[in-house]
């Protein structure tokens, strides 16, 4: 093994533009730590904006390996590390120190491909032994590179923010990463899903997966009656929101009494005008979902290894090209995961 | 409509030897009740318990009618009833008053077909209006009549008891009425079951129905290993305990760290040497699951009808019948439910 | 007995001016409801909004006796009741069908004093036997006529909604009727307790209730960073949202990771401007609560008797001067509850 | 700091005769770990057990030091460890790497004191910086000293497992070190306590720290029926069930319907006869709760910091006496916690 690596840089904090191929050490595993040659990487929305200074105030990247989804091979062992070996096929937690249990200030810092820890777009990282979780036999490293962030993210908000039971109704906002994993992981626990976009043809490939009704809503842009209406006037028990500014208000309104509204995105906008009125006369719940802990990795990925069901992949870009696959991203036509395959020639051992 | 009707009455309570085909006078239903014209009904174990003096000490049902499951239809409102309306088709909760939230002693003395309310082994019964669900248009009066009890055991002990969720794993023991559902419920939910029989056979279907592994208990009597085996040394996250004496100790030995025993069963007895070093050291937690609320048989229907699922009928018997269906049920022969059909000529209005 | 009754008949929605007092029929308790002949009754902001057309759209009030909380004694028993009997001192949940459990919209519609049932500012009022719960000994009716709006409400908020620890921290903000019964029952449960108003007066009579912490709101207009110091940085458990818009921004901040927001009151209005970006990035609950279900009210009632805690009342007005009690609420001057005593010569049977 | 320590080490598992005071070489703190200098250590009867081979097979103590219950100050830091500085007054964790959410087996297997990991009863310990609480400053290191065990047990039975609220009953065992907490907890958090003993002294005693009721089950064997008739006939809602064999059986007749039992110890036998009927009849919760993470042990010392509650010590040992304090123990003559205090000139730095 070279001491050395290749690894993409953020030069400048401007998107795509600003990544830049770069040779760099290769990283040295600590106490409690593994080498992870990384063999696919995953992007998600929250990497567009760190790579474009909208992560929020203080949140400097440059200088620094972006991208916190990937998934690869152990490479070698730190010290004291029990239960992993040299070959082993893993992903990493998106919060590497955020195990189980209720989040702290310090863990929630700490996420892979942000300012203060190292990212997957690269070809090794070392991260500690202890976020990482076998990948299932079925699931190649393109597949499992998708989990870390958007399946998380649906998972902990069905299964641990509002424990969706067989027979709910899930709403999902789109067909992002994020909602996609949310329309498979209901599906796969015996609910009934809502999708909504804008787009026939991408709700009827969510048809395609499973999705019980979909409504468009430039077509219909009351399309909280509509859920309504699909479910003889009950609502939605549980709504993964993804939009904030201008989507926050239907919601409320298609919430079942007692409802659950999950934030995990403010692709609109940070501030919204709420019903406050909504949220008390209705009982509402609604929780921030900030990705999750490792034990909902594990979870997730044993669920998905019984039940079959694999990520949806839109489109893998190789390793070179990686700069091509955000500004893919950027463009919002894709349907589930950009995938970015490592294993290039030029960037092999 | 007359003013009698034809019922099964306990004369003695030797088993279906004591059952007595009898002409009894109509109920009328009360302000809040409904008159329901039952279409069918289905045996539970419990059926025979109180009907061979078996139930415990006090419960006398001489002279009563059994059968706690039935569905039929509306032919009469009480008054103060809203929400139903004659000729519509329903079932009703195993305890009529116990609606939502933790039961009372009082609703769990109130159970259908027992020592203190009317059985459904009869062509009318009134019950309170907010005991009932409406039936699924998908779901037959035969289909419908296996819920109440079945159903709503294996439904309470998955999802309001445990909260399973999708990946976990769930032994099931046995093929009876609760295991049967049991397996289909925890597959609709995603999870990963691993049923028990003494036969081969009921295995074979068991797995037809989607369970992933079964263990033959005569053959393979350490089971509790093989449990162990088949999920990589982790255990079984829920048992559905349905044996009692004999089968918990296994139980104990198979399930994970934190692991849930649904206790709903007392097949092989009352009392049961039971380990406390094993509950302790591995935090098992062992909960009495006792059919449900009313809630939990609306949360089942909705549930089966958005997953297409069906219950399993072993066999119908016509209600002219109903002794042999009694004596079919005390041989154990049966894979899932026996039925009595209520539209015979001779019982008919 | 007389068959007739004295009441306060909402004659014009203008608030207390529009109040009359009349003579009305008594009522007759039907099958499953008992007669009360009420002996207290206590006044919350709700009854401010219901008589003063502010309680939304649809809802009409004029013709019927508002106010929803009240204890009394049962005089008569209707048909089918068990459980209770004449002479019975008790009260009765605010929502009167809502029983256990989750709520349903129709148990939601059906308060008492309000648009669809009648209230407590009469002589006698007939209501369903499942909604009441026997006073503790040690509890008059002037007290436990505070339990059901205000009372329910913090219990439901603390220990059902957030299910509060000891040693975990709540915020209270302001001294109306639910802030008083929050701070009161976080210290019975082993909370710290940081209370928020604008009159240093009462931020003393609060921490001679127990609060830990006083903060005026007005010389500390950045209350959320005086939470954050006082918590050691790690910011409010739990915070009983009363206000609405205005202070719901400054509750996100000064909340915990993790931490949970009752919003139980609009005081300042309906719509709100929120950080959907401090939901997201702290994973704040932010539950709407809608006062609770006779459960709540039955588990107060017990908790209050065991701690030997008295509801704080200021002021007892005799009920032929419930008109000055609702203008002395409009004031706002008051610190705990106001009730109005209905044993007077005047209105005596 | 010399390289050398004083260390009880367990030369034959004989019980108290086994121990013997030895010099030990001082251990030196790893990356991630710190190096405590103890200042006191505090017995539980599981130091008895594993000091006496009856911890279980397989669990060797020969040549280890025992004692998983201490408190004492930071004297030196290892690598990567942050958050903490020498001179802070700290304690640790019974489990050392059970930190939150469910445990793992081996996290349960590395306790402090047995047969995997280092005691307490030394002068010096090196343990995980992460498995550490900061001492609240009005706790001395006696009282720190019995929290890990003892008062962690009480914390996760009460409060993680059955979620205690305010008014409930709780039935406590004996008037041992888990029960003394639990009754101490149960009270801060405005529960009913009702203590059982075979002394009216102790019972008194109990009382005096604010327990509800006393039964003593030598004079009155039915205790249950006694619970029964002092929660007018509701029952336990939970109950800490320290006895094991000869108790639960009561234990299961005292609960209420949905009650629940913490299986905490074995006192009297690891094997029982239960009664399944009544685990199902009454929809009992028995879980087996064994002592808790350290987010437990956070939340115990804020709880007990906020409510000025303090541990119950019986009597302090010097360092020199720590095997008289063994005997001391297994007199059970105790009411409360034995702690050795390890500032002894003989065994100073």
């Amino acid at each position: 093994m070279k001491n050395e690596m290749a690894a993409y840089v953020v030069e400048r904090e401007t998107g795509p533009s600003g990544l830049k191929l770069s040779t760099l050490p290769r990283p040295v595993p600590q106490m409690g730590e593994v080498l992870i040659r990384v063999r696919a990487s995953s992007l998600n929305y929250r990497d567009h904006l760190t790579t474009s200074a909208q992560y929020g105030p203080g949140h400097t990247m440059t200088g620094r390996i972006p991208v916190s989804d990937g998934a690869g091979e152990i490479v070698e062992i730190g010290a004291g590390v029990t239960g992993f070996k040299a070959g082993d096929r893993v992903t990493a937690n998106f919060f590497p120190t955020w195990i189980s249990g209720p989040a702290s200030g310090e863990q929630l810092k700490a996420a892979l491909g942000g300012a203060f820890a190292p990212g997957m777009l690269a070809e090794y990282i070392a991260v500690p032994a202890n976020s990482l979780v076998a990948l299932a036999a079925s699931m190649s490293f393109e597949e499992a590179a998708t989990l870390p962030c958007a399946g998380v993210t649906a998972w902990y908000a069905l299964f641990d923010t509002f424990k969706l039971q067989p027979g709910q109704t899930v709403v999902v906002q789109g067909t992002g990463g994020v909602s996609i994993y949310a329309l498979q992981l209901a599906k796969m626990a015996g609910a009934k899903v809502i999708v909504t976009s804008s787009s026939d043809e991408k709700l009827e490939r969510a048809k395609a997966l499973g999705a019980d009704h979909g409504v468009n809503y430039v077509t219909t842009p009351d399309w909280d009656k509509e859920v309504k209406k699909l479910t003889g006037g009950h609502g939605a028990d549980i709504i993964v929101e993804v939009g904030g500014t201008g989507t926050i208000e239907k919601s409320l309104s298609a919430a079942a009494i007692g409802g659950g509204i999950a934030v995990i995105g403010i692709l609109s906008g940070v501030q919204s005008q709420i019903s406050l009125f909504q949220v008390l006369a209705k009982q509402v719940r609604l929780h921030g979902v900030y990705v999750g802990a490792r034990e909902h990795l594990a979870a997730l990925t044993e669920a998905m290894a019984i039940n079959k069901v694999k990520p949806v992949i839109d489109r893998v870009f190789p390793f070179k090209d990686a700069v091509a696959a955000f500004a893919y991203q950027a463009s919002n036509k894709h349907f589930g995961k950009i995938v970015v395959a490592h294993d290039l020639a030029g960037s092999q051992k």
